[in-house]
């Protein structure tokens, strides 16, 4: 067996995007990178001022209301195909409800390979990072950093607070079979 | 049955995404749009520089090799699978092979409810935009502006030389169920 | 004397920013393109939600308070010095106030060579192109499509309600001296 | 007398960018950010691969023609022009020639009060950053980390290999008059 889809569960501004493009650089099969992000850039911007779709709170606070919920269900199960049909996927992704949210998506990834990975980093890091980002809601670092590694198991786990991008790639690259 | 894919399949700069952008205004329901720019843009960037990857010519030539063949097949596959998990999914295509590429997306999308559109625009007229934009390699648009069409069946077709893509948008949600 | 400025006025949406582009293109010599969108770039984020600074109301109006008046002015007095220094500039701009911005600006601009050029497009067709970018506030194309041209002296103007930026583009050049 | 201009010189990848963001966010003053690499990307795209405007070397360099520089040097006077204005700037910059750029620099911005800060990032943490930004010509952080300090004077020096940039731009700000 080897592996199909690497899960990176961070909070925002955890430096998951970085890690995902040194994956993309020092893997040597192609992989695509696909997040949580990519999902919401991509559907009607109605929908991101909607209490139905996804609402950010002036703390920075995420909000998915039930048709965000069901357009994230069938997103996933999505690329859960794309990776059955032989596409190698990295997954960026923010698990608001801890545990919760990884047994969901488990599930929904079902009988494939998955490598769980975990990306950490110290919350006024993080704070520190989404504002010389300059593109984030203020307070979506902080309020994630901690809540969505709660009762998560992860087969490896980086921390960006010290360690570069590349370095925490190289990690994880050393298990992906 | 209820319309559940939008195949917009038009040469670059014929404006399919100000057209997908109005649809999502316009339509009801929420719909997600995805295209082959976004697989691109979410591969590693040293695919886009190989030849069994993705190349693009000196005149704006697009060579696709067999990796990037391999990945495209799952990430349609993935699209597949979202829409019949529930999505309604806007897809933005460029049928650089004519018929043999709708063949080939309709086998893909299989048993789903589609609505095939054709997006055209004068090859002089999609140059003139192309270098507007700025952001694309001068000659992709009049290469692709009547190649992309050859031998392909439509439910609608749209003109964008003289039409404004809200109008555009417009005649195509009247032919959504 | 040669041509040193061209100013393009019109509202949100209007075009301007594609015939900057195919100006560049097509005139012989190397011109910087910059506008009022740039400055708003450069500006501390806090800046465009504070009353002093820049706000957008929730139907595209646009209030400039003293903060960002002062910024303006010295940005402005910035782009004439380039100019003097002998690069040659496109200037983008929203004569929020038409004439009175006018007079304003062509203060700012005093001795330069400066072409005065009108980019107008029809309310209800710039606000179907805002909505098909889908990257602006909804209403500010309409809100400014006639209004900034108030009272405003040109030496050409272009309508791109009907014409693609590359002939609005060509009509300009030729006024260049 | 007040700082007018901060100067950041630092090479590609060395992390100005985020100390220009956090230096706007906690300065109580509004600074404009304004770089070289907004010069850049106001150019007319034929400039960017011509011997006569600026080119980037297959492993990074970058050769400023002839053009590049009569346009940059206009550039430089109109920020300085910005700035005896009464806008304060934050200047991105990269020197190239070490001392040499300084000194340029120096001439133009006269009898202004600037603030001359160095960015310092050690070679491979700069590589390894380029690799996970994913948008910049692999090599120009390594090849320019330490030539651009070359015989340059500072007021303030700060090192982003293991500071972050809210801490840099803390160090800076204490400077600012």
């Amino acid at each position: 067996m080897s592996t199909q889809v690497i899960v990176l569960n961070g909070g925002s501004s955890s430096g998951k995007s970085g890690i995902s493009r040194c994956l993309q650089a020092i893997l040597p099969q192609p992989w695509i990178n696909l997040g949580v992000d990519d999902l919401v850039q991509r559907l009607p911007p109605a929908l991101l001022s909607s209490d139905t779709g996804l609402t950010l709170g002036s703390r920075g606070q995420v909000a998915p209301g039930p048709d965000f919920q069901r357009l994230e269900a069938a997103w996933t199960a999505g690329i859960a195909a794309m990776a059955r049909a032989g596409a190698r996927v990295v997954i960026d992704d923010v698990f608001l409800e801890g545990t919760v949210s990884q047994e969901r998506l488990r599930a929904r990834l079902g009988d494939l390979d998955v490598l769980w990975v975990g990306v950490r980093c110290a919350p006024e890091t993080a704070a520190a990072r989404e504002l010389a980002r300059g593109d984030r809601t203020p307070g979506m670092a902080a309020s994630q950093a901690e809540s969505v590694h709660r009762g998560v198991a992860y087969d490896v786990e980086v921390d960006t607070t010290r360690a570069e991008s590349l370095d925490c790639a190289r990690a994880i690259a050393s298990r992906v079979r």
